[in-house]
């Protein structure tokens, strides 16, 4: 049952308990165990990998078999419907324009005195792509982390999965990875595919950074790694919060709530109301869909512990609760949600009015999936072509330029002790040198 | 002795050693104690802080006499020659044209029925400061942090930095705090610094995004809080590579690589040269500079531990060592720095010319000094007004332009086993809701 909450100071202590959800997990054992995988693969590569894919996937493998080879690459195709392929292609059309258009561009300024400004942009090396195996095998995901990737110019991409009990990998992820781009994939998951990205196996390439979802263990390990490369950024699970008003359709609302709940036992599904009506009807709506719901152990562990509908007074109100929250995805259902959105601060990503579910962000709209959670909204973004790319300040300067701000650098320099920088500046204004 | 390399190979081997320095260090110890000073400060908020400033800086404090009083700000100004507080306001006003420039916008784009597409930018609530003490208490440090988070509309500005024996905080720092916009500034330093800004005590604020360096402490407690907080990056020891021709000249080239090394025991000063005699000049005046210099012993071991002249064949061989090496500052002293900038991909700021020593960019040419180290220049970027804001993608959708897309939605949705991902389209389109 969705508990409806009619008190704010009740409704923000539990949206804070929602939003900690992960943060109080207590982890140390998970900890220890993903050291001990990275450093095991730092020191024996290859054979590391075979090991704990035995140890893990109940999967024997040679080296020579971790890479997906091209007759598999072929036959994905065979395996998935026209349908779906079309699908892939449609949405990686259009993730592709919406990420193309905002690409960043080297630029440069020309200032007094011969002084010339600027950024160079580049794209990184190589580029590692993680694609969870089991339930959270997802083209989309595929399609939303190798675009941006190709978009930015990364001239090797790679990605890794965990293998299927058989050894294979999803069909429709090798169909996604290739329509993206993407060809030299690896079937290894968990920690120790973060491992080997980040320091390089006899088979897998070290690369810059590594981008994707994954359970606690992978988290953890991108997290422990994050130094040595870059990683986008640390995914928690996904989370909804819908503010709706009187105009809202209570059918939308609930199966919105349940595209998100029926993600993961650990999903969130908020909604605030300032319609008590509503708040009734979803309730109902979304026991009635759950009796007959394909997912429905999971999702209603979801709706029970990380599910709730709060009543509130304005939707003034309901900006404040949703501020404090600063959710992953953010719906607003009301008269007016161009009016409204100019009062949110904090939020992934924004799906404005009616006609605008959740899932037409998920798959194809264009902007990306990846979305900071658990809170993160408040000072990180989506994942974009940024993240495969890196800038480099330009900074060019003439004698006149130099000799117009030398007294001030001596100075600073001066002031923090560092007698060589001063040096740099004199030696090249005095007629000595 | 600054030592001579003439073959590649070796070159290659020593240039990895001294990027990976801070890699392969040790740190499980540090990291016991981080994580120890963390949790106390998380739950005993600021008992822990004045605890932990009894031990670490001798200190005895207060509660009340945490933060910095107003009487000590503008103190600060009478303690400081009239020409530093003229250099600190010219370089703030030069960062601040610079990072103003180029702060984000929010944009909207609208497409085919009705479709509106977007991302709006928003600066962070709250950001917290790092500014280290004793050696590294720079004024420049303020400056680089504050000013962009300034720009960047950040509301609450907090800085930390550890007190001095007396209690008094560097008065140049006070200045340069107040001259970019912060008067919040708490006498707290160390790792209990960084855990009173992620976790937030009685008097310090929680804040969303933690920048500025710091020692090994600092950085590691850094790496602990990211995913409760955003944080710049993780600082390690300061570095530059000079690529010279025969052009080059020696006083200038020695004074920039001595310019490093006097920052940290752990600088690097890497000097690629396709002239024979440069090299032979460069190490004889970096023998005659440091024998008075002010920081000679410091100097010294960084010079002799991570400092390197490597003869090249080719200025593309020198920029393809400089590339693995990804440096935080790059000098290009050559006889035409734009035509070889074309081949440097990897290189957190770039210095073009024999007019342009690296201290130019420390203090006042306008790009941010807070730049990525040791190899991180691979896949990250200078600090910047971004580092202080994050964007909500924008999606909205007309009934017609959900339509369009409905039947591949519900085909991704399908292949992802995601049943009210597809219903969250059917409902919308069916006449029945």
């Amino acid at each position: 049952m969705l508990r409806i909450i009619n008190q704010v100071t009740e409704a923000t202590t539990e949206l804070q308990r929602i939003s900690r959800r992960t943060h109080d997990q207590q982890v140390v054992g998970q900890e220890e165990a993903v050291r001990e995988i990275l450093s095991t693969v730092k020191n024996q590569g290859d054979q590391a990998l075979l090991d704990y894919t035995e140890k893990f996937d109940k999967l024997t493998l040679t080296a020579d078999k971790l890479r997906v080879n091209g007759s598999e690459l072929d036959a994905a195709y065979q395996q998935v419907s026209k349908d779906l392929i079309d699908a892939i292609a449609l949405a990686r059309e259009q993730i592709e324009a919406f990420h193309q258009q905002r690409k960043p561009q080297s630029w440069v300024q020309f200032g007094d005195n011969e002084t010339v400004l600027g950024k160079r942009y580049n794209a990184v090396d190589c580029a590692g792509l993680y694609v969870p195996g089991g339930r959270a095998a997802y083209p989309s995901t595929v399609l939303m982390n190798a675009v941006p990737a190709k978009v930015a110019g990364v001239e090797r991409r790679v990605m890794m999965t965990p293998p299927m009990p058989d050894g294979k990998v999803n069909s429709a992820v090798l169909v996604a990875a290739q329509e993206a781009g993407i060809e030299e994939i690896y079937r290894v998951g968990g920690a120790h595919a973060i491992a080997a990205l980040a320091y390089g196996t006899e088979t897998i390439p070290q690369v810059d950074v590594i981008t994707g979802p994954g359970n606690l263990y992978v988290t953890l390990a991108k997290k422990m790694v994050y130094g040595t490369v870059g990683i986008d950024s640390l995914a928690g699970p996904s989370e909804v919060l819908i503010i709706a008003d009187h105009q809202a359709n209570p059918t939308y609302v609930a199966t919105d709530l349940l595209a998100q709940a029926e993600h993961d036992p650990m999903a969130a599904a908020i909604l605030l109301t300032t319609d008590e009506s509503l708040a009734q009807k979803v309730q109902k709506e979304v026991e009635q869909q759950l009796a007959n719901h394909p997912r429905r152990t999971l999702t209603e562990k979801a709706i029970a512990h990380y599910g709730v509908i709060v009543v509130v007074n304005s939707l003034l109100e309901a900006t404040e609760l949703s501020n404090l929250f600063a959710p992953e995805h953010l719906e607003l259902e009301v008269e007016d949600p161009w009016e409204l959105l100019r009062l949110i601060r904090h939020a992934g990503a924004i799906f404005l009015g009616h006609a605008t579910p959740e899932a037409v962000g998920d798959y194809l709209a264009g902007p990306n999936h990846t979305l900071p959670t658990s809170g993160a909204a408040r000072y990180a973004s989506a994942l974009g072509v940024e993240t495969f790319m890196k800038h480099s300040s330009l900074i060019s300067y003439s004698h006149t330029g130099l000799e117009k701000v030398s007294k001030a650098i001596q100075t600073l320099a001066a002031a923090e002790g560092l007698h060589s920088h001063s040096e740099s500046v004199r030696v090249r204004l005095s007629d000595d040198y």
